[in-house]
């Protein structure tokens, strides 16, 4: 990734600002924010957490800033942090680099609030540089801000959405019998790249038995005829925004009590993708598809919530899940992923992002959802 | 990758015997080892770090055990972890799994050690759910067991090294002026793929004034003749080992002054590999090249310590820098990468992975160092 060039997308200065006043309002002094998605969201900067301390520091009621280890110093600088209005202070390899950001925080700092993906070393070395001092997660803080997509973010995710869409549309070109998942599976995560992301994030490719276990990654099991194939994919554009899009496929007439599986897991996944609009909680979306998978008699057999928030990372808030009780509002992008598996025989997923829009929900992934009978 | 092919490399079933040991030894009760390199160490699960908790427990007074979402429980039970004596246990969308481990754990629990990747999200919620326990980190205990390498993890570092290499040797293939950065590193990681890794880390290639910028990452800077060219690039290869080579290139004859400083950091870097004994300490082999690029007059462009420790991840212990006072043993493995850069003008480094011997130390990269000046 080109620090300078490729930037953070719809990277708007606003964030940092925004962010600080949610700073104060949840009663912290200040936000510590470790390499992430919550870096590049705030300040484009997109560093490797590596055991260094590269740390944005958002004060309360003080500018923020960004310290980084020397070696770091002129990538930070060349990155959209360097045009920010924004310090970019370096230490060298023998500082303590905790200690200089306590030293800086104001006297009698009380609570401080770490990204959620922080390394407990580093959090740990902050409680302890800040002895006095509650650590709480800034993904309560920042989440609201980010689960909130403006348009440009909409756009963003659309863009990646018909970038996996493309690679769906081609996999009859590389799944067919007497291959492994393995082979199908480089073939396609070549595809995610030509199809305009700039990183692979995941390519499951779960044949036969393996369709039923939903987080199977890919192994040498060679495909067969009949077998159904569960094709969950996604990738990182450019700009930084992910995608995530599930098919499920058959290779060849696959089992008479799969097609009627699958034809409960659709209508599922059809009314629930239907049912998104402002004011629906995340527990009423997952029971719309619940509540049929269930009156079909396979509740037991939906093992997973319903889906997950998306942006600049492929799982964050809003979760779509029983128990969550918010209200979902226009701007919230999510998947709507229902699955049913029987274990050690076969399983189905539909995958799909969704924008809640101010009127309903768009759909960001349009390949068809009926069954894909493919040559066996 | 194949859970249940790939494996975990040079897996030995006694790890995980040796941790709960090592956990008993260090007045620890439990260990909580979510996703990452130390997990893969121990049981050869290889699974993504989520926001669902996957954590093996492994207390001083009981047997180990692993702790699963539902959806990753046959993922877990196909991956070497499997095969292992360990109980497995997955648990519900809506449980809490942080309260489930915790009332898993002996009463009385007063001292657990998290690894060091955990997300802070994770360790806040076991602080929560273990009240009056005091949070340590894990790397303490299992650093000691992972820096010193066994013959198996050696040779399997051998072999990523020499896969890099191979990679090194083509890189005039690719580097010509009118080229870009980007190009050049597009080209790099798939030769990186094609030489025997499963997945590239990283890719820096630096030209002209972007060299002395040590951690570049690639840019649209298109490459001229008298460039001098930073190229640091590594992967991981299928059974989990890591590859970190660093070589400087000239495309076509590049300035006096930056031959110079190429012959002093060459005297610095080789009299570091030349150096590497048991017994000398982390900051005596620090100084044997930091002394040479400061009598030089170079020693303030020397920003950063010598190299790091590898094995199944790039950067682990030991770290060879000022102030650390540990004695290198046979076994450990590690990077010696001096570097000299000149602010907006240029700079070098050269990076061997190195690895102590009973008897001084191996090069697991054997490139050449001279300059390589390519065709201008």
């Amino acid at each position: 990734m080109d620090e300078r060039t490729a930037g953070a997308g719809p990277l708007d200065a606003e964030r940092l600002a925004r962010a600080k006043r949610a700073v104060g309002d949840a009663g912290l002094d200040a936000l510590l924010i470790a390499p992430g998605a919550d870096l590049r969201y705030l300040t484009g900067y997109q560093a490797l957490p590596l055991e260094r301390l590269t740390c944005l520091v958002v004060p309360a009621s003080a500018d923020p800033f960004l310290v980084v280890p020397r070696l770091e110093h002129p990538a930070a600088l060349a990155s959209p942090a360097g045009g920010l209005d924004l310090e970019v202070t370096a230490y060298d390899e023998t500082d303590d680099a905790y200690e200089l950001i306590a030293r800086r925080l104001p006297a009698g700092t009380r609570a401080f609030a770490v990204d959620n993906q922080m390394w407990a070393e580093k959090l740990l070395a902050f409680q302890s540089a800040l002895p006095g001092a509650q650590a709480a997660l800034a993904g309560d803080v920042l989440s609201v801000l980010r689960m909130r997509k403006s348009p440009g973010e909409v756009e963003a995710l659309r863009r990646a959405g018909a970038a996996i869409d493309r690679v769906h549309r081609r996999v009859g070109e590389w799944l067919r019998p007497g291959r492994t998942e393995r082979e199908v599976a480089k073939d396609i995560a070549d595809a995610i790249i030509e199809a305009g992301h700039a990183t692979v994030d995941f390519v499951i490719v779960g044949s036969g038995p393996n369709s039923a276990s939903p987080h199977h990654d890919v192994s040498d099991r060679v495909i067969r005829t009949g077998d159904p194939v569960v094709v969950d994919i996604g990738g990182t554009t450019e700009d930084g925004y992910c995608s995530d899009s599930t098919r499920t496929y058959a290779v060849g007439e696959p089992p008479a009590a799969f097609r009627e599986l699958y034809e409960v897991l659709l209508r599922a996944q059809t009314a629930q993708t239907d049912a998104v609009r402002p004011g629906i909680t995340s527990e009423e979306l997952d029971a719309v598809g619940r509540d049929i998978i269930a009156a079909a008699g396979d509740g037991e057999h939906f093992v997973h919530r319903t889906g997950h928030g998306i942006g600049m990372e492929t799982h964050e808030e809003p979760y779509i899940v029983a128990g969550s009780t918010r209200a979902l509002e226009p701007g919230m992008a999510f998947s709507v992923e229902p699955g049913i598996y029987l274990p050690g025989t076969f399983g189905a997923r539909i995958e799909d992002i969704a924008v809640c829009t101010p009127d309903g929900g768009e759909r960001l992934n349009l390949t068809g959802r009926d069954l894909v009978v493919l040559p066996g």
